[in-house]
C-alpha cells in the first residue's frame, strides 16, 4: 500500500531534502540528519496522507466531498488535496489552533468548523456533519490509506540514507496518533530493516511512550496546554499502535523548552522554519541523546506552520 | 567549465529544492518558484564556488593554503572547502559582518582577519597576506573556477524547471559582484535559452543595474549601511560584467523594507530562513512585478545566514 501511495503521490509531492550541519552533530555527539518535511506542500507531511486518501478512495464517494478533523496540518493537507481533486472539504478544527493554520485552511478553499478542544469530542462532531451532509470522513491517522501516504516519507528516507552511506540509524518521529510513525516503521521494515523508529513527544502528552512502555493504549490526562499542538492527540490509534508496538523502540520525551531550542538551532544551522511539534524529534536528537543507541539519527522534522510570535520566542533562546 | 565543476561538486553539494506556494503566486500575480540555496552547506550557494575553486586548482598550490575576502558567505564556503581538503584557510572579513558569519567561519577552522569596510581596501589586505604567507587567493566572483561553481545552480534550475514543466521564465538572482549571476546566465544560455536572467539588488547599492543601464561598469557611492551585507560590493567584476551585459535583462531594485517583508513571507509560506541579501530576489518577484515580463519567475534565494535580531525584525512585518 505504501508503494502504491508513492506512485499516486509522485507527480504532486515534494521529495524533501535530508539536511545536516556539523554544528548539530557536535551538540548531539553523533551524526544528525533532518528529513525536512516542513518543506512539503502545506508546510507539513500531512499533505502526503491527504493526497493518498483522496486519490485512493472511490471516485464516486470522493465526488460528494470529504470531511476531516485536525489541529491544522492534516486540515491543510486534506484541504489542498480536495481542492486539487475539485471536491468540497469541511475541516473541524479546535478553536485554539494557530491562527495561521485556520487562515490557511480556509484560503485553500475548505469550510472550517471550530470546536472547543477541552469540552467537545471532535470525532462526534465530525461523524455528525459527515452523516448530515454525505461527506467521506478522512481520519487523521487511524486510516490505512493515510498511513500508507505518510509511509512514503519512510521510502524516501531509506533511499536518501543509501545515497548518504547511512546504515544503522535511529529514526526519530514526532508522534501524535501514530500515522506517520507507523507508516515510516512499515516502510523501513521492508526497505531499511537496520533502522529503528523511535516516537518523540512533548512531556505531559507522551501517550505513545507510555503506551509502548505499558504494552497497551494509555491516554493523555489532558488535551490542552502544550505549544506542540500538531502532535497532541488523546491516545495512539487502534490501527497504528499495534504497528508501533511491533516495530518501534521506547519513546523519547522532550520539554517545551527543548522544542523551542531545537527550533532556534534549526533556524541557525539548517535555515529551516519548524513549528514546536515539528521540532520535537530534533530536540530529542540534540538533548535526549542518553536515550539513543545509534551513532546516527535521522530526525523527521514534520512541520513548519508556526505563528511569528511563537517563533520569536524560540529565537530568544539564542540570545 | 560549469559542467566540469558540476562533476567535482556532485559528491559533496546539496541539490537544493525548488519551492513554491499558491500564496506567493497570488501576491506576485504570476507563478513564483524559489531555488532554496539557503539550504546549501554553510547556508549559501557560496560553498559551490569555494569547492569548485579548491577542487579545481593545482594540488601543490592548494597544499600551501588559501585566502579569501568576504562579508561571510564566501568566507564560510571557502573555509568548509579548505577544511574538507585538509588545507589552511585565512579569511579577510569586514568588522561589521554578522556575528554568526564570523563565528561560523572560525568554527569551520579558518583564521579570520577583520578590516574596516569604510576605510580599508580588502583586496589590498588580501593580496598582502597572500604574498607574505604564500597563500592562493580565492576571489569571491572575478575568478573563472568560482563562476563555474556558482553556475551549477543554473544547471540545476534548468533540470528542475524541465521536471516542473516550466518553459520561458525570468530567473531573478541576487547580485553582488556577479559571480552567481554570470554563472547562472552562462548555464542557462546552454541549457534553457528561453530563460532570462535578471539581477536583483538593494536600493542604493544597485551597481549592477546602473552598470547594465549605462553599458559600462559604474561603482556604488558607499559600501556600508545596507542590511543586505551579502550582496554589497563596490562594482560588478571585470570578468562577470561582460557576461551579464551580453545575457541579462535590466536590473531590478528593491528597498530594505521589501527585503524584510520577503524574508517574513518566505518564513510563513515556504518555511525557510533567508538573510536580507538572500531575499532580495524574492522581494523583486513579489513587489517589483511591474518590471517583470514573464508569467513565471524563478527567484534564487541565495543565503540564510542571518542573526536572530534581524530575523525578528522581519517577522514584525507580519503583525
Amino acid at each position: 500500500m505504501i508503494r502504491a501511495a508513492a506512485e499516486r503521490l509522485a507527480p504532486v509531492v515534494r521529495r524533501t531534502p535530508l539536511l545536516s550541519s556539523p554544528f548539530l552533530d557536535e551538540i548531539a555527539g553523533r551524526r544528525v540528519f533532518v528529513k525536512a518535511e516542513n518543506l512539503q506542500h502545506t508546510g507539513s507531511f500531512k499533505f502526503r496522507g491527504g493526497w493518498s486518501a483522496l486519490s485512493g478512495m472511490d471516485a464516486k464517494k470522493r465526488a460528494g466531498g470529504v470531511i476531516a478533523y485536525s489541529s491544522g496540518n492534516h486540515a491543510q493537507g486534506v484541504a489542498l488535496a480536495a481542492a486539487r481533486h475539485g471536491v468540497q472539504a469541511v475541516i473541524v478544527m479546535p478553536d485554539d489552533s494557530p491562527a495561521l493554520k485556520i487562515a490557511n485552511t480556509r484560503a485553500l478553499g475548505a469550510e472550517v468548523v471550530l470546536y472547543d478542544r477541552l469540552n467537545d469530542v471532535r470525532e462526534e462532531i465530525g461523524s455528525r456533519i459527515a452523516a448530515d451532509r454525505g461527506l467521506v470522513l478522512v481520519k487523521p491517522y487511524d486510516e490505512p490509506l493515510v498511513i500508507a501516504g505518510q509511509g512514503t516519507v519512510g521510502l524516501e528516507i531509506a533511499a536518501q540514507a543509501r545515497d548518504e552511506g547511512i546504515g544503522a540509524a535511529e529514526v526519530l518521529v514526532n508522534c501524535g496518533g501514530g500515522g506517520l510513525t507507523a507508516g515510516i516503521a512499515l516502510a523501513l521494515e521492508a526497505e531499511a530493516p537496520e533502522m529503528l523508529v523511535r516516537t518523540c513527544e512533548p512531556a505531559g502528552f507522551d501517550d505513545a511512550a507510555r503506551s509502548l512502555a505499558a504494552g497497551r493504549i494509555v491516554a493523555n490526562a489532558t488535551q490542552g496546554g502544550s505549544i506542540c499542538d500538531a502532535i497532541v492527540t488523546p491516545e495512539p490509534g487502534a490501527i497504528t499502535f499495534p504497528v508501533m508496538q511491533r516495530l518501534c523502540g521506547a519513546g523519547l520525551v522532550v520539554t517545551d523548552a527543548e522544542a523551542l531550542q531545537a527550533m532556534a538551532l534549526a533556524f541557525q544551522r539548517l535555515k529551516i522554519v519548524l513549528e514546536p511539534g515539528g521540532a520535537v524529534s530534533l530536540a530529542a536528537a540534540l538533548f535526549q541523546g542518553d536515550g539513543i543507541g545509534a551513532d546516527t539519527v535521522i530526525a523527521v522534522a514534520t512541520g513548519g506552520n508556526v505563528d511569528a510570535a511563537i517563533f520569536a520566542r524560540a529565537l530568544e533562546t539564542l540570545a
